[in-house]
């Protein structure tokens, strides 16, 4: 039998720090038929409000360190304010939304980071299969849940999640129940040949094309963990991957723009 | 046929500032075997982050005024902190807890204050019963619905609301599925005859001695919301309606603390 569609759609700090652009996002998000998921990550407002309160932004390797004070900010700035404002913004759209965090219904449980070197403080990794029962129970109940990148460590605490993980995780888990469309949109339209120019968008990308361009160092460092995460989310089971810009949302659901992810 | 019981209970700033108390309120909530869902208010700690960042909290006649930066304050913080950090203790309790506002699944869609003589901001009045189908479709999978005290106005914008009137809210709605009871906690053991005497509880109260005792002045202005909120609640076909200290949940659970509302 033929798999009801889903798509799973996260946006970046691009789209939620404007507010045209986010309610330019929020009315074709609204207008998307079939089944969907919104994930959402921080943008750069947590980062404004963490100075006014004097909360420093530690970053080691690129990667924030999430101290007691931090994990209060970005608990408030991404599962509060960011998570709701949207929430309203789809309620008046016509999408009835529900704003969730991986702690809410227990749906994704993760576990605090440990690492010998260097302390991260409150991070989550998600190391296995999420159990996809409450969100097929929202979905199927015409709610179209809204993730903020949080999850829960089940010991009591709140803990900062990437917001490409939490997609692919999702993703992933309702690959059982629905041919799964995963849509990461970010800054640009795509992984693109040049840097500097929009239209050379790479339509296609197998981890062969992936490979040779790692090897003549045609693509960064800062593109790399997305494309790492598209090609695992392949690899367990999701059907379609995408990447591009969030003002392209239709053509990226059709597949006619951004890069498309393959296994071959 | 009988109906189930549900257990409507509100907890307020003393609960949530202390977090030894809201460990212990945790605890004995996460217990209990029926059905239940948790309404929270906001605390202090929205006024404390608020002057952080130089946000003034401005009150006309007890009210807080609600500018553009004091929903996005409150939205942050009760919706955010407040509600996750909850969320986080009642999963690892063994609670399965969801963290709602009303603009969520659009459970409680509310109307802006409109007041001739004052702009009380950002603030939410619910004017009729709601539906409580996505209440009840959580609370029949083995959900436990935990509320901030925030609505919508289901045109984008998020509305602070008083969490005691979410909670009757709440209540009235599901009066038709369920035997309901909807306990208010607050700082005191109940309505005190004596403010300076814990011991005084007034056991039972029906309107008459209400008004007995407003005529007698024995009980002021600040519980007197309350008091017309529990009676309204009676009216509206909630079961009980109890008041009391969240020290003694069990108790008021059980009808044997805090003080009884009744129809006569």
């Amino acid at each position: 039998m033929q798999k009801e569609k889903i798509h799973i759609i996260k946006i970046g700090g691009n789209i939620i720090d404007d507010p045209e652009a986010l309610q330019h996002f929020i009315s074709k998000f609204s207008a998307v038929k079939s089944k969907k998921i919104l994930i959402h990550g921080g943008g750069k407002i947590a980062t404004v409000f963490g100075e006014k309160l004097g909360i420093d932004s530690r970053y080691v390797d690129g990667r924030r360190i999430t101290d007691d004070e931090t994990i209060d900010l970005v608990t408030m700035v991404y599962g509060g304010l960011v998570n709701k404002k949207i929430i309203a913004l789809l309620q008046a759209s016509g999408c009835n939304a529900i704003g969730l965090t991986g702690a809410d219904a227990n749906i994704i449980p993760a576990t605090k980071r440990s690492n010998q070197d260097i302390d991260f403080g409150w991070v989550g990794d998600v190391n296995q299969k999420i159990d996809s029962k409450k969100i097929t129970l929202l979905l199927e109940n015409d709610l179209t849940p809204v993730f903020a990148p949080l999850t829960h460590d089940s010991q009591g605490h709140i803990l900062n999640t990437n917001a490409d993980t939490i997609a692919s995780v999702i993703a992933t888990a309702l690959t059982d129940d629905y041919e799964v469309s995963l849509i990461f949109c970010f800054e640009k339209n795509g992984v693109l040949i040049d840097i500097e120019n929009e239209q050379s968008v790479i339509a296609e990308m197998d981890e062969k094309t992936y490979a040779d361009l790692k090897v003549s160092k045609k693509i960064f460092a800062g593109i790399l963990p997305k494309l790492d995460n598209a090609f695992a989310a392949l690899k367990n089971g999701v059907h379609h991957v995408m990447l591009g810009n969030a003002t392209e949302l239709d053509e990226l659901i059709d597949g006619n723009a951004g890069t498309k992810f393959l296994m071959r």
